[in-house]
């Protein structure tokens, strides 16, 4: 570990604005701390999405599925910081109801990449997955650890 | 991008000796460079495995499916280092025979977290994943980008 405490605090403090964001579903408020540039990765397609537009573009979308408020949190994070780079790692826990009353309950492990651009620490790259099973080739989106 | 390419190269080597030791089949060549208590996110549950040995009995058992050499190469590597936290995204490809014949041709996207401990470069934490289609919940995992 590098022991940078202050920096450690600051992102997670931008992960906690994340989840708040979540919470009201407010796609640009998730948006707020990543690049122009970020790349992601989530459980849709493609293999890397590119940019903060087609980002909060895909949220927004994900977001208008849901019935009512989506509830998340960040479980059991690692949070590794330098003076300017820095990474986390760890679990995303994300509850809601989608428009057609399934309810979802969704583990996935995540990763975030930051970089300090302009004194301010930015997300550059988020990585959200969940596994398969080898043998039913279904995705595991309801596996815990 | 911190342009601390001195370090850029010398992860972007450790990379390119996991893809050769890919090439041999040999999982603890693959994990030479990897912390004790690396943390893996890969194509199989769980979502997060712990330690070096557990990955290296992973993927000595995955290779023990294949019939003759793997082939491997990453592909659009961003590299981000700082003086003591590091991070790659991009893509991994990997190309080999099952041992029944089947053809395996596959691209996950890959984050690699990395941290300088005792003046060396060790992975910390290693993600790989493709994303599944929504409709038929199937992963994807001939998506090319």
């Amino acid at each position: 570990m590098t022991g940078n405490h202050a920096e450690e605090k600051a992102i997670r403090g931008l992960i906690d604005d994340w989840y708040a964001a979540l919470g009201r579903r407010d796609a640009a408020g998730l948006a707020a701390a990543y690049a122009d540039d970020v790349a992601v990765a989530s459980l849709a397609p493609p293999l890397w999405g590119h940019g903060r537009q087609e980002y909060i573009n895909g949220m927004a979308g994900w977001f208008s599925t849901f019935a009512g408020p989506l509830k998340g949190e960040p479980e059991k994070l690692s949070i590794v910081a330098g003076d300017s780079v820095a990474f986390v790692n760890g679990f995303s826990h994300i509850i809601g109801k989608k428009k057609d009353g399934t309810p979802m309950d969704l583990h996935t492990r995540l990763t975030l990449c930051f970089e300090k651009r302009g004194g301010r620490w930015l997300v550059v790259a988020e990585h959200a997955s969940v596994p398969f099973d080898m043998q039913s080739f279904k995705p595991l989106i309801a596996l815990k650890e």
